[in-house]
């Protein structure tokens, strides 16, 4: 086992009525100014359980946080809270809400350019608190303190963390996701599902718990994925979702194990060229991580095909081969498309998207920092 | 899944070497009391590796917390931090000196008496801050907020917690372990085992996640428990068993599900009136609480006996029978003996435990509170 620091001060409030909670989490004298994305939280009354919480609160809002939050319209959530003097931030919604907020009350107080946050990955001193309704299990952020955030003008998309970015509370209602569309719960599955993978499929370190958790939370997002699209009102199943989903990317399972990013940080770049969800450039990407990686990481392929998938037949090859097929099986049953072509992506786009790769300093990427432009290459015209 | 609150501030510092970082999580003013129990840190260096880290400090020594630590050794402990001004208490041991050390937090400024902290479950509104530096694992009192204390006079030993009481930092360095006697990562181990069984062997909720994190942890446990008496100063199997001791009592794998502590419970009069050590009290209890609640307990017992023993044959009452055998085989073979007539208690005894039980108000144990006295009773008349 490696190293490591592990501390997570966000507190969870889990279960179905928990938004009603949240008036113990936030001092009445604040002037809180309420996030969010488009309409549905109207539609499916969050936003009402939210204003009836918060009653008696001055309470502001900032609605039009986009998928893959924006920096100009983060900027102009920025000019809001200065003009309001607001003291404290309630993210409604997915983790693009969440992430944009993070940048929000990063980029208040900071001293000098806000983009420097992203783009030199400047330090941040302060940050204002915050808090979030999760409706969307997905990412993470609502238990972490990373986000990613994209610059429309200049089609890039940048990863920023602190650790003065943890939300100071999450309310995880799985009701709450009953109400989102189809493709959000594939998208969201699929997010996590590669989350784990990103800090599970390296090379072993002999950290038994780590393993066994990451497995667990695989087993898990294998079994209730589905029927999380075939029955959108089951509680239990939209609750071990909503919970594998924070667990997957909270620092827990990471801790003390080798990281292989490189599919995130080459999926940010077809996002931001070409405006893909961002779990749909993760599925397309990650297959062919692993075929190209194979060998790098062919003793925990071949643990994630026996502990994940039942593969015990056949030599190591085919053993892997199954579990990366498999992977991707998954995937498209939980209907998104694993290749580029499913998206019109052509070979034409792959030299492009390398560049922005090295101009981003994605010129390393993986768990032995191996991954260099020219693997990128490979790994995306495998994804053709 | 049940609703649930699940917050943890502690903050990790996981690996050999790490006790050098301790200076940066206490402020250079503070007047530091270091917390130990016998000389055994002084001979395996742990006491200089904390000296050195804290050189500068003005750093008191309070020494002697025993096994089961004691209300009135922590008392003479309360009128030192008094006298001496302290400011902040570092813990260095196993779970006794970090379980006593959250007591003197917690009783130096408590308004009235002490006692009633455990007696009467009277709430504490402040405590005095305090970090540890682990050298057993087993209780996972270094990232929790609960400590039990014994009353010597009084043959009592009661459990008490506060959110106040989360250690500030937890130093887990597996290689303090390695000089530890084999008995105390026997008690350890099992300890650590059955925190996470009671979190688990109760009804099922669906809660998928938990019981997946509940089994990797058992399995770990089971994997590298035998290892750790075998080879001492195996680094990696030290530092699974250390993080599966801590992840066992975090809050994390029981946070949404139903727990179980009656064997806890009991084990404690046991513990109070014989002075057996912790863990021997569990494993002489758990397999009585398994076999006599197994048609409660039947579809956990039956998950248990599959995914962590593998046992897949036989009827339902035979798969059951079987895993409680596993269990109680798992114990011997980390040499703690299961009954309690391997420890010289004699039926004559069990009245006496009974009546202790009573009187400390443990009248309704287990998840669905049906645990009465005469429960307990037949619990231990088949423990003999």
């Amino acid at each position: 086992m490696l190293k490591f620091n592990f501390q997570n001060p966000t507190k969870i409030l889990f279960g179905e009525g928990r938004i009603a909670d949240i008036a113990a989490e936030i001092d009445k004298d604040q002037r809180v100014l309420m996030t969010y994305g488009g309409g549905s939280i109207e539609k499916n009354g969050v936003m009402g359980q939210v204003k009836a919480a918060l009653s008696g609160y001055r309470l502001f809002e900032f609605a039009g946080i986009e998928p893959n939050p924006s920096y100009e319209t983060l900027m102009a959530a920025v000019q809001l809270v200065k003009e309001e003097k607001i003291d404290y931030i309630l993210a409604v919604g997915g983790g693009s809400v969440v992430d944009g907020t993070k940048f929000i009350a990063a980029a208040v107080n900071f001293q000098g350019e806000p983009w420097d946050i992203l783009a030199k990955q400047a330090k941040i001193k302060t940050a204002l608190p915050f808090g979030c309704v999760l409706t969307l299990p997905a990412t993470g952020s609502e238990m972490n303190s990373g986000s990613v955030i994209t610059r429309r003008s200049l089609q890039t998309k940048l990863p920023f963390s602190s650790p003065l970015l943890y939300p100071q509370f999450a309310v995880l209602d799985p009701t709450t996701t009953y109400s989102l569309p189809p493709s959000q719960i594939s998208n969201g599955v699929v997010d996590a599902f590669i989350h784990v993978i990103e800090q599970y499929l390296t090379y072993p370190v002999n950290a038994r718990v780590q393993d066994r958790f990451a497995e667990g939370l695989l087993l898990s997002l294998i079994e209730d994925g589905p029927i999380a699209l075939e029955d959108p009102q089951n509680y239990d199943v939209r609750a071990n979702i909503m919970w594998c989903a924070t667990l997957a990317l909270n620092g827990l399972i990471g801790a003390g194990v080798p990281q292989d990013w490189a599919t995130h940080m080459i999926g940010h770049e077809i996002t931001a060229m070409h405006g893909l969800d961002h779990a749909q450039t993760l599925a397309i990407i990650l297959p062919s991580v692993l075929s190209v990686k194979k060998e790098q990481k062919r003793e925990k392929l071949l643990q994630y095909a026996e502990r994940v998938w039942g593969i015990t037949k056949g030599d190591d090859a085919e053993r892997i081969d199954a579990a990366i097929e498999k992977t991707r099986a998954f995937f498209e049953r939980m209907q998104v498309k694993t290749r580029l072509s499913d998206y019109g992506i052509e070979k034409a786009s792959i030299t492009k998207l390398v560049a922005q790769l090295e101009q981003h300093g994605m010129v390393k990427l993986g768990e032995k920092r191996d991954i260099t432009p020219e693997i990128s290459r490979q790994i995306l015209e495998l994804s053709l």
